[in-house]
């Protein structure tokens, strides 16, 4: 149990909820086996079977759950915990009237899945419990609470970060020109199994390898291609670590590089830099996006078609404020402004017909500007076997 | 990617839509690597990242994706694909129009927390998105397609209950009377990882293994208690099998039984029975639980704070139809009648100085009664070493 993490966790919370206009921030959720409340690891830190609520105020906070999950809670010691038998109701109605909680944030959020955790079925049951009391999106709390990286969490981001750069350059040197993209990915998922590193996003599509001018781009599965000479080897790839994630493109060609290659290289370098200039405390998601995207056109060069850059923690795509487009699909993610202790990535590539030029990059945001987290790719790498 | 179980599970989804009073069943989703859509593994079978409808008719079924999740959908070849760039507005409205869905069932549901995917931020934004049309609960196509097990399903099952109680079989042999709880678990988990298996539950809660009286009960994790001479090993497990699970209990005895342990064993085995018996086509949820409930309180015995039976398919609790009384937490799904085709399991016990004597069996419903998944454990068995 990561009581360590959930108390920090949950300290933050109790000043995002004071600096918040709501009384208390609530957690409600059931059966987080099956349906993952994400808000859950960082307020409770280990999954429930009945309706449970953990319910943050300004200064203290209780959970309230089933009896036999009640003992999780005990352990934790970071709650005051009230078990029930039959029903929720009474003693969730008691605490909130305890705590003089007329506005209650709940985790509901149309843009960021992170912040959307409470079902409707469940949201329609909240309201029958709480009667009289307002009900408000928790996206803001939700933002900081999981954005703003505590000293523990940014360490457990660089090491997933150093593990994934590691184990590219590992593959990197056992590669060789009969390796097709399904063992590329093999090789990097029996790394994973025998360390017991999970996947930043699905295991099937974690690691991406795409092998030369003729690869599938998209989330697609890996083929039986090789890398034909002159052509790319482009991973995109993640490990979990302790509970936090990497998410780092790399990029490795095969002999002779061509002049046209090398300015693919050369324009996505300099719109992800450019990207990066504007990433600051204080800039806007969609800002940060257009200066790397002008960026890319200004070359001559097709805009991409997602967002520049998203958060990275305890997932590749960790929610919050987004650097993206204002495009319908990203809603209000992309109009947040950029907070100091938050973990980007910054993406974007070419398709080419030496194959996808794709280059991602994660920084964290200090007080002054970023710094990254890893050492960049400023250079095409060579395959050598 | 799983297309021979989509396939047959958006048939049955055609012919529930069909006979339910609804135009249309839409699962909506986004980023399902974070939350989990329970639904998303019968009607697509992969995880998708931008937000994705998949709706299905009374006779045909369209998938709405953005274009980079598009090349699994038509791998997948159930459904017609329509990918999206920017936004799924239109693509999805022309869909529902095409359709003349007026009504259509979305996946909310207060009490069955498999049918309740759509989370409210996802909600609210469907809401905007589909003006003029009437969003329902898809509780009973949900219950319906899920619960109803098709064949392939039902080999699954078995598969994966034959395998727990191999796996249990297996740990009772490998008992000795210094192993404790956590040498039980760690023995269980070794094989589970050297095959591949996932948990039916959380895997630090699976297995969950007792060691006689003074053994902690509830959510917990195991301790360092061995087994006492006269008293019990108790074991709760579920392996996940090609993506179905199990749920079972087995009890061994070290050395000599007491007459009162026997009784009770005796009293347990007589309530199962007695619930067993009223399990069959038609039967509503709680009056199957009043029956095992009362024969248990009928020999003298406290009744369990839990539901007796539940279903098990993908994950150990199911959703569906559950078998337990009419409590404020189990809302309305008590209130269902029981299906052929469906799978249960019924658990219940008593804790006593012996420790707890927990038993759990897995029944299909069939047009006639029921038949059990794997042979019943009907006496206490020796652990011999």
């Amino acid at each position: 149990m990561d009581t360590a993490l959930v108390s920090e966790k949950v300290e933050q919370a109790n000043r995002a909820v004071a600096d918040a206009d709501v009384d208390a921030w609530l957690t409600f959720c059931r059966e987080t086996n099956e349906i993952h409340e994400p808000c859950l690891p960082y307020v409770l830190g280990f999954d429930v079977v009945w309706p449970t609520a953990v319910v943050i105020g300004p200064e203290d906070s209780t959970v309230i759950l089933g009896r036999h999950d009640a003992p999780n809670a005990e352990r934790l010691g970071v709650h005051e915990v009230r078990p029930y038998d039959e029903s929720i109701r009474e003693p969730l109605q008691a605490t909130l009237s305890r705590m003089d909680a007329e506005t209650v944030a709940v985790n509901f959020d149309r843009d960021d899945n992170v912040a959307d955790g409470l079902t409707h079925g469940l949201y329609l049951r909240l309201r029958d419990l709480l009667p009289g009391r307002e009900l408000v999106s928790a996206g803001d709390i939700v933002g900081r609470v999981r954005g703003i990286k505590s000293r523990s969490e940014h360490e457990r981001i660089t090491q997933a970060a150093e593990t994934t750069l590691g184990l590219l350059t590992e593959l990197a040197s056992a590669w060789t020109p009969s390796m097709t993209e399904a063992e590329a990915v093999d090789w990097l998922h029996e790394r994973m199994r025998e360390a017991g590193y999970g996947s930043a996003w699905s295991w099937d599509y974690c690691p991406t390898v795409h092998a030369g001018g003729d690869a599938d781009l998209g989330h697609t599965l890996p083929g039986d291609r090789t890398v034909p000479d002159g052509e790319l080897l482009h991973v995109d790839f993640g490990v979990v670590r302790d509970g936090y994630a990497a998410d780092i493109q790399r990029l490795w060609v095969r002999g002779e590089v061509d002049p046209g290659l090398r300015r693919a290289f050369d324009d996505v370098r300099a719109a992800i830099d450019a990207g990066h200039a504007a990433l600051e405390p204080g800039a806007v998601g969609h800002e940060v996006d257009a200066a790397a995207r002008s960026a890319l056109t200004g070359r001559g060069r097709d805009a991409y078609d997602h967002a520049f850059g998203h958060q990275v923690g305890r997932t590749a795509h960790d929610g919050g404020v987004l650097l993206g487009p204002e495009w319908d699909r990203y809603g209000d993610a992309v109009r947040g402004a950029v907070r100091p202790g938050e973990v980007y990535t910054m993406e974007l590539g070419l398709d080419t017909e030496w194959g996808y030029v794709g280059q991602e990059e994660m920084v964290r945001i200090t007080d002054e500007g970023t710094e990254f987290v890893v050492e960049p790719q400023t250079a095409l790498w060579q395959l050598s076997r």
